[in-house]
């Protein structure tokens, strides 16, 4: 898609004056940057009036990026309304949560379902594609901005009974999903269905007396605004079919179900925010699920700070090197830009604390400036070589934002349970190892992979079993964990004993799930040593009280009146093995447990590290490229097999390398 | 009222197929159930427009029952109004605490006060009488379903207006008892008045600015509450003068007034969920408390869950030996039914991983079924013995839901002052001794017992001081607390000195009250050794600046500048005592406390038990049956005095027996 | 302004009946109060109509305490309207921040911008001002009460507009300042702006989207309050042209600039509540702030509690002593007053478990009348000697409310930075000292001191850094810190490095800003020993990253990145010194540091005591008036130069003296 790595960000030259812009230029061209995305909130600027487009400004401002080689990224600007819109067509405007109309402010800040913002949307990206096909220095649109919230409307609430009629064709159908002969919800009339929202199905965000409506709304929330992205998507192909357009996403953003938005996506594009606090291993794994809603193409990294953020309660400077191990680490993953917010910082509102390109001291002889220059020379020399590259993986991480839904919307068996936080453990036990991953969606493809990992697979949809069937029958290794297989998509519970449909997969009967308190620990006793695992490992939350109905029992509970029965079980299933971790263990057994699987399917590991030095490995035709960070805060040492050569510095090594703190090298075999 | 206790509970068969209820018939009968209350969340089913009366499936739900000897609970099915009433009426809707009109969802979600809910409830509940008056397996009628929560809506203002002219008649007396003279809120007209919320005097649930209007719209909202109970009770009773009508309760469940409810309900049935901490003490109180709401009379079990619940953060398993060790101690406690909810899980909505007899797998072959259905036979074998037998008490605590309303809206003096708490640390002293217990209202007569407890008695009725002065003259003991005597029931302080009309009674004046955050303690210090008495104790919170008007000081604290002064005092009041504890003492104070006092009345345990281990007596005219209840993980050994027979083995003791872990045992003597 | 004095505090006879009235008299005569203050919630009793005024009532209280040459305030009445006014003129009830209308309830419950209260205020102080203004017993008016919380309205939305064009002329220069390019936020009409609060650019009290809206809705907000407060002002004025006309502030409330309302103040008063745990040194800072809104007159103690509060979570007893010893800390700092809430306990209603000259009990026999009596006489005996005296000082500390609403609306970089909590760290190092401080605006003349501290002067505003450093040229000494010189009034950064404008007067650039989680510490290590400043001190939160451009660097970082790197310094500049303090030191840091500086100007200290004695001085053209005040538990030993004679005793002192626990003197020279 491209054949540099674009490198850039967001740029905002309509808050400053003509003589900034140039001094911005200049300095541009001192980082080596040659991309910028621009317009992303000037909707108000650009058109000042319901009947006034004026776009003389942004014409000046490509036109003069382009004479300066560097390339535009044109957002459509519609991520925040104006105020004129909001208040000359207040139906713009959302209901929160809560139930109170808005008034104008914030961002992001449309209703969805709005007649008027579609409407005016719609006619602001005719004008602009119209206006910017064929500008050259034009070669990415990026729809809104991350897309986001919900809305609780009158509107939203017709187009919800229209979505459900389309989804389900009558209203028996919906009252029989959403189970409504409970409590008495049975509906008559489409339009007896009102939003589930603080004033009729919640009592706190998470918290619903009716999953089955809140489920549903969840998918209607996160389709409407793809709807949205839809529509503009569709006005800019329809112009301009050969250009590339996208959205910025979030990771893993709980309110939309990025799979189902990636079909409309011509490349994916996300912000990494992480925070202070945040595992390494958690931003490599939004990285891979970035990767891995758009099969497992390149994406590009479209926003992160390139010194400190300003929103997060503690906003910590990123110390010396962090800017390029973490530039690194997203293109270890698969990116193919290094992309910042944003190019200057404000001067005013709640962003001007948000670190940027150019600080506001407004010349180039910072330490954050030189770093990213330093970048920036580098992908000038380097990034051709592997752009485009693949990441190769046998191992799959089931991901599912309907899952995730369903677990967190359930009123019981525990408060504590969140599916990322489970998806993570698996992950991280493979991060340790670096074994590559793939997140992979429930429609995903399973054969090439050699283990299939589903953490907390609750919610399975029709003929996934099946799938999950075939995939161990023919060799694979499955591996799920307590509360799975319980609901159908509708969080109608599978009957005749859980976990359900894959009963006779993993060979087991859960009879009862036990819930306790976190700091309520028992522990999982290996009948026999197994590879790694051994001897016994704490575990919490949630206990399922299995019987085997044919898998293998090897572990079991130490304690409590279940001591004895099965804790872990494996279940031979035609080539395969289906394995079964029926309570939440310490992070130490599934290190363990991944451990001993991956080397029962020979899959190897990209390169033996010490802790905290993270490997990936990218490929495309030509070479492999092995990237090495070091996250440690001291040096570290690494036993090679064979020679590599470190692109950034031309360096050869052989045996062995040491690799400072904060390091990167990018190793070509 | 009952021959045999019920057993069963409750059962939703609308939401499934008609096999799966010849299923559900097939296993109660396994389990010896024999009553199942049925139609509670049906409305809409019953009743799909406002024309409309559909009665069909309920008539085969209760035919079939019938044919298979189970008796049925017919639910009014009015705590869930259907959708279609909320969009036609929209004044069925409540008005939220913080001024929200709630729209359809969630469940008791009707306004009390709403002409269209009364109307239509009235008719539902006229044609469901009107049906199965004469249905000979109706033995029961349960009016809605755990009514609470409150409104605030219009018509709920104006109900208010009405109910306060028939309380006050006159504006100037609204204006007398809420002492609307400070900070300027004289009314002048009925219509100045609104509903107290967040959009008026308070500025949270708990904290208002007028404790006034706040107390008496906490009686209003009971008694509205009460009217719609009363309305169905009435047109139940007037069709079907000999049947059973009640209403499930919640235990001490704030919002409602149970003494006042008592009154129409013809036995009281309430709902025991206790949470994964919920110590066994507190429990035991509740069971006592709705014995106590209706003169002791024997009360159902109208709900438990089987195994779990759901909507706790936490919902540990029953272990084994649990469900039934509570079940008995509800029946020890005075029930005269165990049922559960529910029948059968549900497969969607808010309560489907709430435990059930049948669980989603369907079968009778899971150590819940079995447990239930051990149970079933007991009471199949036992239950007709002591059915309907008394629980003799010499000791009386007083339980005042105005009281309790009063001290929580308080502002001052202490935060953490729960009274709830209060009334169970001296019920704890007295349950850990084996030493039966009625709670009673300030309305119940005295003369029957020896020790009566009333902590913080902060509302003094009307002539409430004259009954217990009357009581301690007769020979009766009186313990009271610090912060009692302080208010009449409008809240107003009763003047020229604390314990106001106490004071006599107690002879002592609190010219102080400090007020210290938890962690700062004081001591209270014994004067001499007073049976187990002796040394001394810590105590928090509240401490009253005593002066003794004529009563002995016992104990005197032991630090800070009111150090030396009485901290417990006892007042020789004709034959009789008035203690008072001036101080929130640590656990083991009151222990001491309350053993020296019935000592004193020669008041004596039902047995002699390591701790952890409970026992209550039942008597009738024949027999009395002694229930022992061991709450430890371990076995436990008791001496006895003479011979017991084991009802439930048929196992004799004498001189001693051991019971195991969870056990339970019911001797006759 | 008072000859005497003024005894008493607020005196409430509406909630009672007459005989009560005349043995309050009789109590007030006992203890020599002198002074109280009425009528300050009593608008819906003097006004029942709105055609009818009322005033017999008052009348005859005012009458019968001239009788008794007791002295009054009488209030405008105008902090809660009357019940039947917001019934029929419901413009006067407020709209919250979360955007719902209230009802009527609560106090100080009126929109600033209604024109129907303003109207009927208007209308009941004429009124007011006519009968009373001749009459010999009133000596001061004191408009409302407390002044305080906010509204969000329409009335105030188009008030809010009318502000802004005053401020700013056109929607130009608005959009400029509040920087509304950011996120598309231009606006091209006055209509389009709407009030910042939770349904527009809030998602909480404290955080916005924008900034420079949220900043100058809290300057309308104080100043349409100060509207009212004025309108009343001038209505006194007109017919009573030299009454004392004030209102009751309350230290340091963040919504209201005292600064500009002490303008129109005849006198500052204001009420002190510190909790059961606010150090000495915060009441101390609050009574100073307190003299130095008005360029350090003396102002008035308004109200305290002679016992207890009842709205804290744990309302302790003023322990023996500590009445009088507070009363004292109040006059030590700048009070003409000793006035209390509240002359008699209310029977009902929130405050009733409020402290009060008279309690519950009704009589004077009671520790905390006799301790109101002791302090009334000592007045009698005393007062006239020091009433008028001013505190000298030659350290200023500079406070703005305008930089504490901008510092806390700031996104980032850090959530727990609280300007007070930074004022009064440096604060405290000099009350510590027993150095007197001036707390001073930024309009305040700085050439009479000799230090000038401005702790997180975030907001420089225009002209200010010239004053400062005309200040520092002529030999003063300047401290601040770091987030200092970001932003002008607008909230707009200056651009070209921080500092911004007081980059040059500290010869520093700050590069960067680090922000830490609080439980981070790095610390700052000294170069040299310095006066007590030596070795290393704990810091946190913030780091600047600082380049001297000139300045002297004292003390560096001791780790992390930027270890050796400038933590303090200090630029010489013309005569004098500025210092920047680049972190959050521990306290002792700021203690050895201002004790460094006070030395280098020749700064004494009043007296040199143990810890926790606290001494002041007022002087007048005759004398000086050391006021020792002992907070310890224990009684502690004072060293003295010179002879002093104890005012309260008449004791000499020479060489030293000895305070009791709580225990005050007043000495004279």
């Amino acid at each position: 898609m491209f054949t540099k790595m674009p490198y850039g960000g967001d740029y905002n030259p309509e808050q400053w004056d003509r003589a900034t812009m140039e001094e911005d230029i200049r300095m541009f061209k001192k980082a080596n940057i040659d991309f910028v995305r621009v317009h992303i909130f000037s909707w108000a600027l650009s058109q000042p009036d319901e009947a006034t487009y004026q776009f003389e400004w942004l014409d000046k401002v490509i036109d003069r990026l382009h004479e300066n080689n560097i390339q535009v990224g044109i957002g459509t600007g519609t991520a925040a309304h104006p105020a004129w819109l909001a208040k000359k067509y207040p139906d713009v405007l959302r209901v929160e949560f809560n139930g109170m109309k808005r008034k104008f402010g914030g961002r992001h800040n449309s209703c969805p379902n709005s007649p008027s913002y579609r409407t005016f949307a719609k006619r602001l990206v005719e004008r602009l594609v119209e206006r910017y096909k064929d500008h050259p220095a034009v070669v990415l649109w990026n729809v809104s901005n991350e897309f986001g919230g919900a809305c609780y409307c009158e509107n939203c609430e017709k187009a919800f009974r229209v979505w459900l009629k389309k989804r389900y064709r009558t209203l028996d159908e919906v009252n029989r999903v959403w189970n409504t002969r409970f409590w008495g919800h049975t509906f008559y009339d489409w339009d007896e269905i009102v939003a589930p929202n603080l004033l009729s199905e919640h009592f706190a965000e998470n918290r619903t007396m009716f999953q089955g409506i809140s489920l549903d709304y969840a998918r209607f929330n996160s389709d409407s605004m793809l709807e949205c992205y839809k529509m503009e998507y569709d006005v800019i192909k329809k112009e301009s079919p050969d250009t590339i357009v996208t959205t910025n996403l979030m990771g893993a953003f709980k309110p939309l179900d990025y799979f189902k938005w990636a079909k409309y996506m011509d490349i994916i594009a996300w912000d990494n925010y992480p925070a202070f606090d945040t595992p390494y291993s958690y931003t490599a794994l939004m990285h891979d699920l970035m990767r891995g809603i758009k099969d497992q193409q390149p994406f590009m990294l479209m926003e992160q700070t390139p010194s400190q953020q300003n929103w997060q309660p503690y906003n910590s400077l990123k110390r010396p090197g962090v800017l390029k191990l973490w530039s690194y680490q997203a293109i270890a993953h698969g990116s193919d830009s290094v992309l910042y917010f944003q190019m200057r910082r404000s001067r005013g509102a709640c962003e001007k604390f948000h670190g940027a390109v150019i600080e506001h001291v407004g010349h180039e002889h910072t330490r954050v400036f030189k770093e990213v220059a330093e970048i920036g020379q580098e992908l000038v020399d380097l990034s051709n070589t592997f752009i485009g590259s693949k990441l190769p993986s046998k191992v799959a991480i089931i991901f599912d934002w309907e899952n995730w839904w369903a677990i967190e919307y359930s009123s019981g068996p525990h408060a504590d349970l969140k599916y990322v936080e489970q998806v993570h453990k698996y992950y991280e036990a493979l991060y340790k190892q670096n074994i590559q991953v793939d997140i992979v969606s429930t429609e995903s493809d399973l054969d090439q992979y050699e283990v299939v990992i589903a953490p907390v697979l609750y919610m399975v949809k029709e003929g996934y079993a099946d799938k999950l069937e075939r995939f161990v029958k023919a060799g694979g290794y499955f591996v799920t964990t307590f509360f799975s297989g319980i609901v159908n998509e509708n969080d109608l519970v599978t009957l005749g004993g859980y976990p359900g449909e894959l009963r006779s997969l993993l060979g087991i009967w859960s009879e009862e799930i036990d819930s306790l308190a976190l700091e309520h620990k028992n522990q999982i006793v290996l009948k026999s040593k197994l590879g790694q695992l051994q001897g016994k490992y704490d575990c919490n939350m949630l206990f399922d009280l299995i019987h085997s109905e044919g898998a293998e029992v090897i572990a079991e509970y130490g304690e409590d009146f279940y001591k004895g029965r099965p804790a872990l079980t494996v279940n031979k299933y035609g080539k395969g093995e289906a394995w079964y971790v029926a309570t939440n263990p310490e992070q130490e057994f599934i290190d363990h447990l991944l451990m001993e699987i991956c080397e029962r399917q020979n899959i190897k590991r990209v390169l033996n590290t010490p802790s905290g030095v993270e490997v990936t490995k990218r490929m495309n035709d030509e070479n492999e490229f092995v990237f090495v960070m070091n996250h440690n805060k001291e040096s570290k040492t690494i036993q090679l097999q064979g020679a590599y050569e470190d692109l950034l510095t031309g360096q050869l090594y052989q045996d062995q390398l040491t690799i400072e703190a904060n390091g990167v090298m990018v190793l070509r075999v």
